[in-house]
């Protein structure tokens, strides 16, 4: 590959990272206004929304620096937005909110969990780890949004396909780089299958099988 | 120690590992199904309650590859695991697992313990931080269970003696090094004790003495 | 600066870290005891209030040794503490406790934020970095606390003035270091500020505007 190229798909894989994470930051806004928080739980659960799925990946793979260290300014691009979203944002635009952002956000999920596998596999990580780490990147975000507001995390009990499309998408990456295909094209096509698969799950609003053995509660220790 | 003994011990601690993790996803497992969680949920629950000990312990350290990283092999049987569980396990079962859990929780409790604050006295950490690596490393699996399940960590408020258990076994290894016992040795009475006084505790129904001064809930924030 | 300046200014850290350290555990035993957690609850609890900010801000930067793990007298200082307590403590002691901590938790507020916003710089963090850092640091463990105990971390929904008192303080470390002032300087004028204008939002019992655009709770997935 040419230098050229290699700049390319590093400009492209900054943009997807941006993108994602503005619909990321948007989805934590929300729930932060459902649960009333006030301006500083705003601020945190979009910023946790947005940056917690890769700092986690980063953490675990003992990677540095952060995305937000590198590009800093996407910091004060998120104060911003959060700014002009709580003057804008009334309640009758959130249900629209919420569905307009469905299709960014499966966007996100499949370059996020792309994105994460490659760096993974860039750092010889074995094919199931990677593709965990691209699951997480794309997931934990969204799952650390949902346990600060107390709730338990959507994406583990609303029977959508969510995560499951980034784990089935990404495995493609790791059949290209068995297969010695160029980059682009593994980030590509894993990238490409996550967010048809999610779209194809939000059209047809499929659910995932349910296991619901027990009927009971569990007994409260006294 | 020959180069043999030290083969056999890192195999037997590599064993244990495998063992006591069973019995904690299987405790992910259950706590997710009482909670109504979809498939990912219990995947992920039961991969928090088994990995998520040994793994904070590892960040904490500064510590890589992780377990799951270094035996990838685990995550596939993990999948596996669940997967049969999910097929097999009724909601009549429930009960009967859970107290057929108890036993190989305990010699995880043990093992896991153990050989966490193993790790870290290799890595010259003061004794009591030792120890703490190694009940974190026991516990905090199922802390973070509870946590993303949306309740208090059992762990924190059963009043039974669970950590406390494994705060005065690893003290043994403590002691071991200190009097330049062989490794075997203070790994085996930490275990050991570990387990002994976990056992203790579940057969005797001991209960940590309360402490309960305030009848009143806290006022909420208005 | 000579080096008993340096001497001087590292003693004097050391000695806000640790003042901070003791109201921020209080305030995580008080929390425990709400929710009638047990004893390894009170010591986990008033562990992770007093070292959990500064131990995250330590993962994200990737710096060790922890101060816990330096210092890991201080670890034989909780438990101490929290034993003296959980013995001298009754309900009646509640409130007043609650009040009279608000006012070291206000000093450790500036201390903790003006350090940990300090460490970041050191290490050429950008300055919106450093001062979110800062941030970390002081308020984590709070968050840490309020999570454990299945509750929304009051620091984002209480809307006092609370992060927002350090995240305008710790502003100016980062003047001061761009006028090459010295550090003590910096780190007086940034803690002096965040505690005094947390004291003046108490004293003044301020709110943060609220943004509480939507009156219809979330709707739960079936």
């Amino acid at each position: 590959m040419t230098s050229h190229a290699i700049l390319n798909l590093s400009f492209l894989q900054t943009l997807v990272e941006v993108l994602a994470t503005l619909a990321f930051a948007l989805s934590g806004m929300l729930e932060a206004a459902r649960k009333r928080l006030d301006l500083v739980g705003v601020y945190a659960v979009a910023g946790l929304a947005a940056f917690g799925g890769g700092t986690l990946r980063d953490i675990l793979l003992d990677r540095r620096p952060f995305f937000w260290v590198e590009h800093a300014t996407w910091l004060w691009a998120l104060l911003a937005l959060c700014t002009v979203a709580m003057l804008g944002l009334r309640s009758r635009h959130f249900e629209l909110t919420e569905r307009a952002v469905l299709w960014p956000d499966a966007l996100g999920l499949g370059l996020f969990s792309a994105s994460g596998t490659q760096i993974a596999l860039n750092m010889q990580m074995p094919a199931i780890v990677a593709v965990l780490m691209g699951v997480i990147t794309a997931v934990v975000g969204g799952v650390l949004r949902d346990i600060v507001c107390n709730e338990i995390p959507s994406v583990f009990r609303d029977h959508r396909p969510y995560a499951v499309c980034a784990f089935i998408g990404t495995w493609l990456l790791v059949l290209a780089q068995a297969l010695n295909a160029p980059d682009w094209l593994g980030l590509a096509a894993a990238a490409g299958t996550t967010v048809m698969l999610r779209g194809l799950a939000l059209w047809s609003d499929y659910r995932l099988p349910a296991w619901n053995p027990d009927p009971s509660p569990r007994r409260k220790p006294e």
